[in-house]
């Protein structure tokens, strides 16, 4: 399947409504109407039924979604209907909180390697994992054939960790450090920039946008 | 100035070229095009005249921006020429991570309370803060007129620790439980759920989108 044009809003509400159909799949519910997925996630009934559209047709009428088939439907748009493996490189209070999330590995995402090169740290364990120098980074995603990699390593050192991880083969980087990673054109580069959050907040207020 | 229908993007991305500008500032550089601002940052020329052109007239045909007036009207759409206080609930990694964070200060965030009810938490130290239980919360909103809250404790805590900090008065919230929160009208809520990046990662590979 080749998509195009499809808003990153889109994508983001599916990730959130998936979650929602996984809950509600556990509780035992058979069907939904678009008006229960949109009051269950907060969004206008308009808006589920235009995100999914994009997709194809989904439910039925007058009937509404069945539970099970629209969330894997979705796992599937998502990428999410096989587990990927990640590394993750810098062993900081973010690079922690990361590796200790539980919502990563419930959603597919498995960290196979954690990486820093502060001597204090590596050695140590983190969810069973030893903390690596990155010179063992090559190694580790050769043998798991790791695709993503993780960024959580201060500015001045993302653009080397980039490189590294790109020289190894991981194409799809999750970049927190606030700094922009020029890549290869076949690299796919997200950058989480917790300031531009607060800032986005900020801007809103200031412009009485609500 | 109240502004309608500017799309998040734009706001994340004023948010980016303003960093951009100070670094540059700091150089000494006194004008620049929206080419090098385009180059400096990542996007293309006409985006960055797109996003500015937004909020007004900036610059001179042929002669390009005054990199420190463009620095101090970006702040200022962004609500980011004055100071503003914030507190986090929270402790964990991430909350550790965040209140550790440099960048929020140089942007012009100050932490002024951490709150968490693990009692191994109280009374110790972040940045020269002290955990706090949320019993204290109120007292330290209300003395410091705190209107920004950043809440990162679990999931099945996340409700309640908004409806506290409504209570409060603290009607901008910055929310990281993967958890949608309902709120008056009068709150602004920004979700900043990780798993979600991660997933519109996973789509743009399983997609084929670059």
């Amino acid at each position: 399947m080749k998509v195009f044009k499809i808003p990153e809003a889109t994508v983001g509400r599916l990730s959130v409504y998936s979650r929602f159909l996984c809950q509600i799949s556990k509780k035992g519910v058979i069907t939904i109407s678009s008006v229960d997925i949109a009051q269950g996630v907060g969004v206008s009934p308009a808006q589920v039924r235009k995100d999914l559209a994009y997709f194809g047709e989904f439910g039925t009428r007058g009937v509404g979604y069945n539970v099970k088939d629209l969330y894997n439907d979705i796992l599937k748009i998502l990428g999410l209907n096989k587990r990927w493996k990640a590394v993750l490189v810098g062993a900081g209070n973010l690079g922690m909180a990361l590796c200790t999330y539980d919502g990563f590995k419930e959603r597919g995402f498995d960290i196979v390697g954690i990486f820093d090169d502060d001597p204090q740290k590596i050695g140590s364990k983190v969810n069973n994992l030893e903390i690596m120098p990155t010179e063992s980074l090559p190694d580790i995603v050769k043998k798991n054939q790791v695709k993503i990699g993780i960024i959580t390593v201060p500015s001045e050192y993302a653009q080397d960790i980039a490189d590294l991880l790109i020289e190894n083969n991981v194409t799809t980087l999750l970049n927190f450090a606030p700094k922009l990673l020029s890549v290869p054109r076949n690299v796919i580069v997200r950058n989480v920039d917790l300031s531009v959050n607060l800032e986005i907040l900020t801007f809103n207020v200031t412009n009485q946008i609500r």
